[in-house]
């Protein structure tokens, strides 16, 4: 069975999402990315991963694999009858790396997680800046349509559903661009996004009364 | 024939690597980054990509493709003999991706690209900090392997091969990690890396003397 290290409302929820939209089974083992101790040992999460980040997804052989655009679309072809990433080979496949890309650079590293990690001291001032301009790619784009590529939820779709709803926290509001908030409205009312995001708020809760 | 749009010594300078290293014959068209013009024929750079970043591939088709992990994938599976990326079901493509994702996000977009986009007026001191945890994970991989994924050359070289080379001029002396520049020197050997790195670095020079 797959593993999947993560933590409440992180990126990894990407993963999740993914993971149950494909409907596959999979042991979730929480981690705090501040002390980075796996909570279900108390082991050292750095000892898994050295990245010290989640999401970490544990294959059936036992390998261990990083990095969301990747971890994703394992996910994906993991499972490739429930449609989460073209068919390799499939020239849509590139625009789903395109997607997982530009949210992993551009709206994740570039913004989302200075803004989380860093105090927001006047340092983020110019990434902030840019964040209009970044947005309205994903808004231009979803105009007329109703998923990130081709007629179907993708793992593009999944990344962006939750850098969207970490935005609001990071003091954007994504009412400035109606399709996107279409977009995450019409993503949210997904079963398998909205019992994602509902398991990761409920344990987000918990933590917050927790030492880390 | 494919084009690429590209600026010199930019991140683009990766898909330049690969194409050169498959042996596929491109159009490169110079952009000027600040002022989004494309030196050809002074066209607004903007109307190619609403990004206004490169790389942008243009494919056979007229399609236009972006951001380095998309980009870098395509070129491999276009000459899928000359082996810059592992057969798409091989296993070691999700390392290719894994090893995509983390230079395009937590080498460029943390760090390289801050450093030469905003001014290092101090706020670059958090993301300047994290670099050395960041560095030690293909320091430590590439401790006992010649490349990064398997046995072999591929995109993921080149777009680590691209930020190393400019790390240097960010300020990081890569010397600290001598698995890195190792690495490094091994690529600059290689003819095709050699030959592109030459030619940006000349065309580099121009720009320096240009109004942009
Ligand atoms: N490039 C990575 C980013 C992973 C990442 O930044 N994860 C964050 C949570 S959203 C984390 O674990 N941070 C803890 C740390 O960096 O110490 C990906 O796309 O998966
Ligand atoms: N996520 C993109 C990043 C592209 C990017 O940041 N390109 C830089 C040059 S290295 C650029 O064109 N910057 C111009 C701008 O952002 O205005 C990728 O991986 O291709």
């Amino acid at each position: 069975m797959l593993q999947l290290y993560f933590s409440p409302m992180a990126c990894s929820l990407a993963s999740r999402i993914a993971l149950m939209e494909a409907g596959l089974d999979a042991r979730y083992h929480l981690v705090h990315l501040r002390t980075k101790q796996v909570l279900d040992d108390d082991s050292d999460f750095q000892s898994i991963s050295p990245k010290g980040a989640v999401p970490v997804l544990v294959l059936e052989n036992g390998e261990r694999l990083t990095e969301s655009a990747a971890v994703l679309q394992y996910i994906a072809d993991a499972k490739p009858e429930a449609g989460l990433a073209p068919r390799l080979g499939d020239p849509d496949r590139y625009r789903v790396q395109e997607w997982l890309s530009f949210i992993g650079a551009e709206i994740h590293k570039a913004f989302l997680f200075p803004f989380f990690w860093y105090q927001d001291d006047g340092s983020l001032a110019k990434p902030r800046a840019r964040i209009p301009q970044t947005l309205s790619v994903p808004a231009a784009h979803l105009e007329d349509r109703e998923f990130l590529v081709g007629n179907r939820f993708t793992v593009a779709d999944a990344h962006l559903t939750w850098a969207l709803l970490l935005l609001r926290p990071a003091g954007v509001d994504i009412a400035q661009w109606p399709s996107l908030s279409a977009y995450l409205q019409r993503m949210q009312a997904r079963p398998a996004v909205r019992d994602a995001i509902a398991t990761e708020v409920a344990l987000r809760k918990t933590m917050a009364t927790s030492p880390a």
